[in-house]
């Protein structure tokens, strides 16, 4: 269906081209103190108007709370929110009903929901539904933030420009949300810019890498096998369009690795128990350890280029030169560093509300 | 809970020094043919005792169908499927339940069940619970083949050796289960051989990559955002003990991309929708496009090694020397390669089942 | 958690004193019509205002459909209905919060969510959560309606007043809502409705049974076991507030009764293979057996009524004689008239989606 | 599914034709001590061979657990168990399946999963399935018992034998053990089991009705709305075959009661919170009230009768006459007890869980 987890559930509506997107969210403890500012810094976050490198369209998202939080406490009801689209006139969709966009749903859509008839694949499949996830994330960050939990995702890689770098968390957070592009960097931050700037005028789009550290969690979240964090983790992120893989700790890295290189040895550190290393990206077993859970996710460049492409005619079954209208994104990576950051709250909630844990 | 799947839910039981492991499955569709045999020869696949390349311990895990299948059909009934474990002594394992090793899931199992007294950090997180997700795969692949569906995992990488060129499926399907190691190409399948056994010889590990394919699918089997096919093939990857990554088609490469190569261009072949590139892994909006589904599953090398390696006692909080015992497979590649084959068809009957498309 | 069902999942949200009460609905598959003034007539119909027998105060549940329903028909996408409140000021209530009473949720809710300070008693236990349960239902009965599926409930008993006889489907379908109380015959409506003015007038309330029935259902809706009809029928008619009894078919009668009496004779009647007796209530095995489904939900009297009665300060732990304000329902059974319909199509469209017959 | 429950989750396998039937259960906290023998002793009190009143075949059900219990302590891990069928020659069965027995599930699944063809009929819907019920429910009822929470169900009716009197708790608790019809007051017991022996020798069957109390379940147990404690142990029971009612409290008695003499009074007792009297049921707004949580449950007479019956070949559509052979249970009352109390177990075992009280 259209739900993600058990102890904490977020549930998604809406569509691009709907009256809203917005969560139905369970699983919140009665009394939970939830501030209505914080879901709207982070949506913020993840709309658009960052100068060069995101889509000029001008769209405030703002969030409207129907149910669950009452006098900025939850009241143990399901949560539903939502933000309320404007600019639903589709118009311009309707020349691709027949002739799928390279990279884009609209293919399999039209095949699975009925062609040229149906709106699903303009609708539900668009990275608008993501603030449905930011919504559900940033709610759920809320009572992990109180208990010492911190997020942070940010830009280590557009295209070319890569930032190799271990900038220390507490750096990080500061820098991460001064610049368009979310890098904890600023130098980079620039040459990230360049390059997103310089698909755009290439009519093209570029890639990238996002980068989430979660620090805080106690030891023992997640559940044994299906219930491990990197699938409950991994499940979502790959829920986010757009994203082609995602790794933990050492990820692919690892293969060449040996394993006396790879174990994080144990050692006392202050009374508590650490690794001197975090391969293992703060979960062994699929539970945490105590050390920062630590995970990648590659984006693709965005499917929507304003050059040419050439894609087919499902009716005639004949090859045609498509141009895609619209303003479009030329890098979605620096809107997804809040989407990363925010879902993955949603996920441990889950997971340490499952575990007892809260 | 222990349960994965919708449509068709594969549910895991036991442990590795319980009685048995298995599976509970349910969401076959009545009266599908079912081979016990095709079951037992995937199992055998997951045995060890392939020579130099994984553990001497002959034990040969004999599926018992105990529900679920009559004169070689389903009957509608649950499938419930066991496999005895002999050698359930784990006195060996008593040492180590103050000492967590190094790479296990030994010391958030401590803390997460209580420390010492706990068995379930030495039989829940155990490699050995994948033969229940090889029994639910190779029921659920029996389906899938018959209506021309196919899957075909092999090794791409031990160490550093590496397998970079395409071998078409249907040669690849020859070859892979020809070698020890489930590589495509001979010559390679020697060289990866040749790294375990240096690892071996080192008192070492050594991680890998395996590749997985899935041919035939049908257009438009996956489900919007949650239901994708990357988030659950990913989330049922992740659950397999000692995966650190997973990608989909250019996977972490398409960071450094523009749109305008990674866009697949859709063209018409033989009178059906195509593309010329397959970037997408079969995969568009989390649906399949017809396209063999491709994707990459990174694994860490073994934890256990015999070299001595650093770890502390967690009760005196004093570091410690450990050396683990036992005898172990000094890379679990080439004994991934079944489990990654066998539940990906899990997966994807799941997901074609939610879909009415079984 | 808050929802109900697999195939067709309701979910219920928001609270008699929040913003609004809702549904958030999945399951209803792509391109079916629905018509939102279908859904108003029903809302309409679970409204107070009906004269004598039911509260004056004035609130028309306007349904407003925020996802899932374009140019009616269903996207594909959860459909999530809401109904405002109106008049949600809930100062009358607070003298409540240490004197819980008599028969409603108030005692078990105080000590669950903490006692005076919680609102979640006086909100999410209200009947005004039915609203969200006509929501779900008479979207759900249009598709099933369109396949020959009708639905109907009819008040049979309210206190001393009983409708014995069985007044054919047709007739009774005319009948039932031109009448305040929901009953199938003229005569038998005026004598319920005097015995609610009397209840009334006696600063009392009375209790009832509502009957159900559900014609045209194909031979075999229903799955074995935990999925039987009478196990998710029962299951949601007792979630409707102030149900204490269901029975089917020969119902609590069947206990006095022998198997030869009992037992429903096939015979064979225009081809079609049907019983002479229906003690079975349509359902054998939990399967529905084309014999149309009947049950029977009894209703307790309203517990809020006007008469001073003994209750508890749960602080001080003292006897106090407690007084409740407001209008309420002298009987609430005409107003659950509609509901036991309504949602009752939910239940059965989940099972038909569940068993692939829809 | 197969499957109920969400904190502690049941699922049956098997069936009656089968190498065994049994029960998956996920959720028991790891830790609780879990006696194997508890579960015999159930298990046998459900086992035929009750002198005159049940079936003289005489089959013991012996408990094999596979899973989830080690040293007397549940591990964690899912608890598999299973009881072995003997008998499983079904050849006497052949000749029902062109002609569907009156009273069983036979008509409904021949149409439902393929008429003469398929063994389910016979196999899934059968009384065996409860001892599934009764294992899980033996597992459930051990943490609870140790919590001061007990169980106890009792026979009040056989056709037109009723026990009016409500034996206390203590008394019946002795008693119900005692006699073959498991009721709570020894002369009672002697004319149920005369009725019952009349019914056998008339070559036919009888109903009868089982009362369940629940004592010392704590306040608050049960979830608002969908999780009411009505609606999941009404639909637990439903699931037993031969169900026809389930009231709670005064049941459908409610119907003709005022207001004024249905809610339970409360009043402060040694200090603790009470009512007067319990036509609640021990239940408010689906929340346990800290009183007995009281119920009854009607069961049909046996349909598998001695006595020529009518029915009708489905293939020929033609009535035929139809003697169903074997030896049956004149009554299955008296072995209905120790489903209806074990289930229960199960039943408020998961809500306990779900609301975090154990």
């Amino acid at each position: 269906m259209n739900c993600f987890g058990t102890g904490y559930r977020t549930c998604l509506f809406g569509a691009s081209h709907a009256a809203c997107v917005g969560a139905y969210v369970e699983g919140m403890p009665t009394g939970e103190k939830l501030s209505e500012a914080i879901i709207q810094v982070e949506l913020d976050r993840r709309s658009p108007g960052k100068g060069a490198v995101t889509s000029p369209r001008k769209e405030r998202d703002r969030v409207e709370i129907l149910s669950g939080i009452l006098s900025g406490k939850a009241t143990g009801a399901p949560i539903v929110g939502i933000v309320r689209n404007r600019d639903v006139d589709s118009s311009a969709y309707d020349a691709l009903r027949r002739v799928p966009r390279p990279g884009h749903a609209d293919y399999p859509a039209m095949v699975k929901y009925g062609g040229e008839h149906d709106h699903r694949g303009s609708g539900q499949f668009s990275g608008r539904m993501t603030a449905g996830l930011v919504l559900s994330g940033a709610i759920a960050r809320q009572p992990l933030e109180r208990r010492g939990i911190r997020f942070l995702a940010q830009t280590v890689q557009i295209g070319g420009v890569v930032l190799d770098e271990d900038v220390p968390f507490s750096v990080a957070e500061k820098i991460v949300r001064t610049n368009a592009v979310g890098c904890a960097d600023r130098k980079t931050a620039d040459l990230m810019r360049d390059e997103i700037v310089r698909a755009h005028e290439d009519r093209d789009s570029v890639g990238g890498v996002v980068k989430c550290v979660v620090a805080g969690l106690p030891v023992g979240v997640g559940e044994p096998f299906f219930g491990s964090i990197e699938s409950l983790i991994s499940s979502m992120m790959f829920s986010i369009p757009g994203v082609k893989g995602v790794e933990f700790g050492s990820g692919f890295r690892c293969a060449s690795m040996r394993g006396s290189d790879h174990n994080d040895p144990f050692v006392v550190k202050n009374k508590r128990i650490r690794t001197t290393t975090n391969n293992a990206g703060g979960i062994l077993g699929g539970l945490s350890t105590g050390m920062p859970v630590e995970f990648r996710v590659a984006f693709k460049p965005t499917s929507s280029i304003a050059r040419e492409q050439k894609s087919v005619d499902i009716v005639d079954k004949k090859t045609v030169d498509l141009t895609v209208e619209g303003r479009h994104d030329p890098c979605i990576v620096p809107r997804a560093v809040p989407v990363v950051e925010n879902c993955s709250a949603a996920v441990l909630l889950d997971l340490m509300i499952q575990g007892g844990l809260l």
